[in-house]
């Protein structure tokens, strides 16, 4: 029989991803913070639950995916969070958060589940709202290998790239290392296109040149013909990137390294959010590059005069 | 008719690209600066010229690919070079310069060029040694229009990807976008895995989660399990890239911006070139990155002492 799921965030992530697992047939019930924004799935046979405390007394498995690590501290240590309910009047075993958030939080919440005997698992993704939508998203998880094991099910009908990636943390740590490498590959798309403009190219020819060589990437592919569209609409937000270049920036920091393309990053996008941009694209990034350039103009000729 | 090809430089790129003009049955003349490089191909079927010149008295068109903007120079300026036949003991209508190098110089030998009677392109690739071998090279083209679509037959015999961009200098113009994408990839593929090894995660693993995603790039999916491997033996030398970054800065300047990426990256190769690494394959920026992390825990070290 499969295990009964409980699904807690039902933002543009959540909900393709809890609907995968009704049409899969599982039994799922759902908690989120604005009952109007679970109806499609409770429409397509999810039932409704009112905190995560009552989920957990009810599924054999709990799954997290929110905004930010103070939502998942909230849902897993409030006053009705998960590892507040009663051990005899628990079904759940095993939780698992799928939010981008810090891996010193997963381990702590790993602990504190292991003291209320629940597994906890931290098993963020990638692949965004199209991964989501397809069931083809990059699964990186960290925790108990057997717990994983366990779950590899339900991880399957949801992802299409399963990792266990070790110890509690480190499904959160691969998330960063995904980000890092976003943060610069990021600054070199948007560096191209200023440069080719300036320059007088026609970016479009230029990209035919470009994509499909050693320069190519997904961020080439996929978002330098949005921002030459002046598309700026969100794929991945903003405010969500730099919660996580924040992330990142915070473990380099404990952990003693320099990342200096990612600090670079951090502040070009701090550009994007002061000029308003946080609920943008993360493609936005090519507006503060190519304000910069202005400026350098600007500096240039204040020299001059 | 197929029309006779000179060539100028048989490095790894050269040998290649000329090597499949002579199986496609073009009259190939090969001069370089040192003849013992051009012996593959002489015994081919090329045939030897002892100077630029005198490649231009007997070819139809003239092909250059050599190391540095002043080999550039030399060929088609110097006292030998192609620009220096005399106009009724010249052959060549046409010289394409396949170097990388300044867009400046590619707009100088163009006027140069037409002056003389001679029509000028610029037409780096890219798509490094296996392009090269496998006539796969991305080609960027720059000049007038009319006279590419002339030679087209024998770019097609080097490359798959063939691009027109525009006026003289768009070619290498192109080639710097290529170049500055590049430059900020590299930092985010280094970064990533630096961030991964020192948060004790499996490289590898670590690998099969992110590139496949949004982080994905050619240099993540090719050159990181090269670092992984220690092998930093040259696909594309960090000397050239080096070469190449500085035309791109200075381009910059001259057009008025500001790019803080392509920046860092030249500021880091620095430290690779610095601790002799100018022969290695551009990967080598792992270490570059790696010891400003060993040197960030150094000072935090010494500012607890």
């Amino acid at each position: 029989m499969k295990p009964a799921v409980g699904w807690i965030g039902t933002g543009v992530m959540g909900s393709s991803m809890a609907g995968h697992l009704v049409e899969a047939g599982f039994q799922v019930g759902v908690f989120t913070r604005s009952q109007g924004k679970a109806e499609a799935l409770l429409s397509a046979g999810a039932t409704w639950y009112d905190s995560p405390m009552s989920l957990a007394q009810h599924h054999d498995i709990v799954i997290s995916i929110v905004g930010y690590p103070t939502d998942v501290e909230e849902i897993y240590l409030g006053e009705l969070g998960l590892f507040s309910a009663v051990e005899d009047q628990r079904k759940c075993r095993i939780a698992i958060d799928m939010t981008t958030s810090q891996p010193a939080l997963a381990r702590a919440l790993y602990e504190k589940g292991k003291d209320s005997g629940i597994s906890f698992l931290d098993a963020p993704v990638s692949g965004g709202d199209v991964g989501a939508k397809n069931g083809t998203l990059s699964i990186m998880v960290g925790g108990d290998e057997d717990v994983f094991r366990e779950v590899a099910p339900v991880f399957e009908v949801l992802g299409s790239q399963i990792q266990f990636q070790g110890s509690a943390g480190s499904g959160q740590h691969t998330k960063m290392v995904n980000q890092t490498i976003i943060a610069s590959t990021m600054i070199g798309m948007c560096e191209g296109l200023v440069y080719a403009r300036k320059a007088g190219l026609d970016p479009l020819t230029v990209l035919q040149s470009v994509s499909g060589g050693a320069a190519g990437s997904w961020s080439l592919s996929n978002l330098a013909p949005r921002v030459l569209k002046g598309d700026f609409d969100p794929g991945f937000f903003v405010e969500h990137f730099v919660k996580d270049m924040d992330i990142a920036l915070d473990e380099c920091e404990q952990m003693g390294i320099d990342l200096p393309g990612l600090t670079l990053a951090r502040k070009l996008y701090e550009k994007v959010v002061s000029s308003g941009g946080e609920k943008l694209g993360t493609q936005a990034l090519y507006s503060a590059v190519d304000e910069l350039s202005h400026e350098s103009v600007k500096r240039d000729n204040g020299d001059r005069g």
